[in-house]
């Protein structure tokens, strides 16, 4: 620890000055109080009213909050204090004036707070401070210029329903002990897999915490509907087995053989159906189907893929962890024809749907699978004597036995909006890549990474400064190309205008991937965007 | 669905008449009013401050919050409302007048609103109707008298700090979109390595969704550590692996052999060592020892254990899900003498720490492993140019890409609490599990099902109503003994005054399990629980 690169460490690339300071939509300095409030103030807020020597609990204290013996008015006081602290916080992110970041590197970060934990209770007083320095150096993830990852924005509905769930803190695995939220979790599942296409929105699912255990419990279901065995007997009864998926997916998700889907016409090749089924002496059980994928935002061919699939009784999976919220679009489903094809579905609303970290959801075709496959009848929890129907109780659909309650925030904001409101929300997103894709796409400077039009938010391009632009030598530009990114990102995070992810990929040298998941973003946005990396980017 | 039970279904076991009503502590039917208010009202409050016409989003409908122009003030008064709704939800979670639950079956509750998606927005109003709905129907696990879980209660720093994490609504995987709270994580880690006993707080770590899937990583671990090419060939490169476990482990965490541990003189016999170390033509490579079993609360020998696993060189993983908080308290953590000696530890602060759902943390001794055993190096997150240090890129050591920031509650608790505000905490469960001990083992009806005082807080015991106390016949007793607690429990659950865990386990018929990880519970709350148990079970 403590070691780290400064931008100005990284740019040697050009000769030319230091960027010029931005004219107009350089946020004021001063945006951003520790207090969290809109002014620039010294922070005594918390003192003012009254919490320096209140403790929340404590050995040799008196306690002051619940469950203390008339604790309600004091409790209510500084849950308020706490409420006013993240309102003012709220309203900032969405101001374009505001940094997007107040970014410090990490030795820097230690030492701007006191973080170390003590024997000791801090007082109220200062659990307030500590909220304030929290967001004061926290990213504004809802701030319209934040693009750098796939799951942007902050939805008040879903914020609201996230506070709700906190307040409820309960746990999924039963009906017992979440009643509400276990019907919920029912109406919606049954709700997105009509939307997939599937008859009547009959199957199964599960909110898992998040696309990489959604598609691990899609591999867990293929595996054990091919050899039961697996779950009483282990790995060493079953043969060697393999999966493909794309080329571009965003990560390997188990230590198992991974193919290229891409070669769509060497794929059935691959395969040799007899006398087992394999491949280089494996037996293929899964395959997975990138919708969506994470850099480029590319769609698998879901028809063709799904007739191979039939063909070898393979199992199907689609992971559109990132594109399957399209479905909710009339205008963009198309992209993901064949989903209904799927035995199983990874489906995160928390990225293209806005809703509030954590909410990813697992989708299965057939019925009864999830529980014959994970059921371990935990007898403390599962008892068959209870007396309510059972099939309420999901806990044992999944490896996990606890689960957090991610499904309130989406039912709320999908009764919140609409279907039509996730769909307009969605079509606006793509509207605003296309923009941009258009708006670059012939610009002098820019280079797109691929051909054509995207299929979603994602718009990867190069930016060449002048000093790179026109160099002839081809592998010296290239070296020089490949700085350019990190520094523009480096410099953005220093302003706090923007956000964006740069990446290398294959043999292409590092570009800007863009995406779009926030509704709050507007065209004035991309504009800005564009301005802000050439300004920042022009003397590289 | 639709088929379920009633309780009078079941009540065909006592001759008896039906339970006396409760003379004093009935709680008035009338607590809760549908506005989540503390007074029986008709819920027009919403109606009130005007949102009947207003609405989130909408694709034909002017939409009146952020991130709307001018959306500030109507989001503060929304926010506001929903926050009014928790405050009132909070306080009455804590007045033992009010109901735990308000129960109804799921085919009922189904029908008591109206929980249906539509394509259309509902307004805002109705979004507070469905707030308040939501909490009438939810299970107060605040409340001094729900036993129910091992996560009870509610801490007001806790949930203060969760309700900061919404807003905030960012990721885990890196230092650039999470530098707070990855900082937060470090320094927190650090301190639960220190208090295991490790060297300067030296190893690695990380806050997983749940004890399960923490555990999962400690096999995934040990699996590499032993077998590193297991990650690029798979697992059909690697030996016939076996696991081994506590009998009472709370429930099987992979489809691996698992095999008792409670004989510890049969341990040691069960490895042959030569030539190869294996068990039955299996290699183990993983030794999981339980501190704080889920029904019993019981601690597995640490030390014994680790010097079989030292001996074997077998990963030694200590699933400290529900007993690890007890290494906060200098009284209890005798108990996990030896837990410095694991090679992986399981500890879940959302248990007996009452930190809000979901916290749960895996610690690791050898640094650097984690990072060896899952990294993937996806180049859109973890870029090595970047202008700061990547040891705080955590995302790359596990399996999830995205982790949910389950942190800041634990690091703001521990902080407004202070480690001896945590002991005191933990050892006041500890006495209160004491007192009931005491109160009931040699109280007349009352069978304890394990000898001695428990480890934990888990209390297992039969109570045997008058009507079957003095049976003779004992296979007749035992058959009538295991209907005795559903009964009790599905009457708590109607009138909703307490909830308490059953269930059977092995030969033992159906037995109440008391846990207490709740600070607001008292001494009366234990006295109540035991005259509710007769009150209610009197005439069975």
């Amino acid at each position: 620890f403590g070691i780290y690169y400064s931008p100005e460490a990284l740019l040697n690339v050009g000769e030319g000055e230091k960027p010029n300071e931005p004219a107009a939509k350089q946020p004021p300095q001063t945006a951003a109080g520790s207090c969290g409030c809109n002014k620039s103030c010294t922070c005594t807020k918390g003192t003012d009213v009254g919490f320096s020597d209140l403790y929340s609990t404590g050995k040799q204290r008196k306690n002051y909050l619940l469950p203390a013996l008339d604790g309600d008015t004091k409790t209510m006081t500084f849950l308020q204090e706490v409420v006013d602290i993240l309102m003012a916080y709220i309203v900032e992110s969405f101001d374009r004036e505001t940094k997007v970041i107040d970014f410090h590197y990490p030795n820097e970060l230690l030492q701007l707070n006191n973080w170390e934990l003590q024997d000791e209770p801090a007082t109220l007083d200062d659990i307030l401070i500590s909220c304030r320095a929290t967001l004061k150096y926290a990213i504004k993830t809802a701030h319209p210029r934040y693009f750098n990852q796939l799951s942007t924005g902050l939805d008040m509905v879903g914020l609201a329903a996230d506070w709700l769930t906190s307040t409820a803190n309960t746990n999924m695995f039963t009906y017992e002990v979440a009643p509400v939220f276990v019907l919920l979790e029912y109406v919606t599942l049954k709700k997105m897999r009509e939307i997939i296409g599937w008859s009547d929105g009959r199957g199964d699912g599960i909110f898992s915490p998040g696309g990489a255990i959604s598609n691990m419990y899609a591999m867990l279901l293929a595996r054990f509907k091919m050899f039961p065995e697996v779950k009483e007997k282990g790995m060493s009864s079953v043969p060697k087995l393999v999966a493909f998926t794309s080329e571009h997916v965003r990560t390997q998700t188990d230590a198992l053989f991974l193919q290229s889907l891409n070669q769509m016409s060497d794929f059935p090749a691959q395969f040799s159906s007899s006398p087992q089924l394999s491949y280089k002496g494996f037996v293929p059980f899964f395959v997975s189907a990138t919708a969506g994928t994470t850099v480029y935002g590319a769609f698998d061919p879901l028809i063709a893929i799904s007739d191979i699939c039939k063909k070898y009784n393979v199992w199907f999976h689609v992971d559109g962890a990132w594109g399957g919220s399209l479905l909710m679009s009339r205008r963009h489903r198309w992209k993901l024809d064949g989903v209904e094809r799927a035995n199983s579905v990874t489906w995160n609303p928390h990225k293209m749907m806005s809703v509030p970290l954590q909410c990813s959801a697992l989708l299965v075709r057939e019925e009864g699978l999830m529980q014959s496959c994970n059921q371990m009848h935990a007898c403390y929890l599962f008892q068959q004597d209870k007396h309510y129907d059972l099939s309420y109780d999901t806990g044992d659909k999944a490896l996990q036995c606890g689960r957090h309650v991610d499904i309130f925030k989406l039912w709320l904001m999908w009764r919140a909006k609409g279907t039509i409101g996730f769909e307009a929300q969605i079509d606006k997103c793509l509207e605003l890549s296309e923009y941009l894709y258009n708006k670059i796409k012939d610009r002098e400077g820019y280079q797109m990474v691929f051909d054509g039009k995207p299929q979603h938010t994602n718009v990867c391009f190069w930016y060449l400064p002048p000093g790179i632009r026109y160099m002839e030598d081809k592998e010296e530009k290239k070296k020089r190309l490949h700085k350019v990114a990190p520094v523009i990102k480096a410099r953005m995070m220093e302003y706090g205008t923007t956000m964006v992810s740069y990446q290398p990929q294959g043999d292409k040298v590092n570009f800007f991937r863009m995406v779009i998941s926030n509704p709050a973003a507007t065209f004035e946005d991309i504009d800005f965007l564009i301005e802000e990396i050439e300004r920042l980017g022009h003397d590289l």
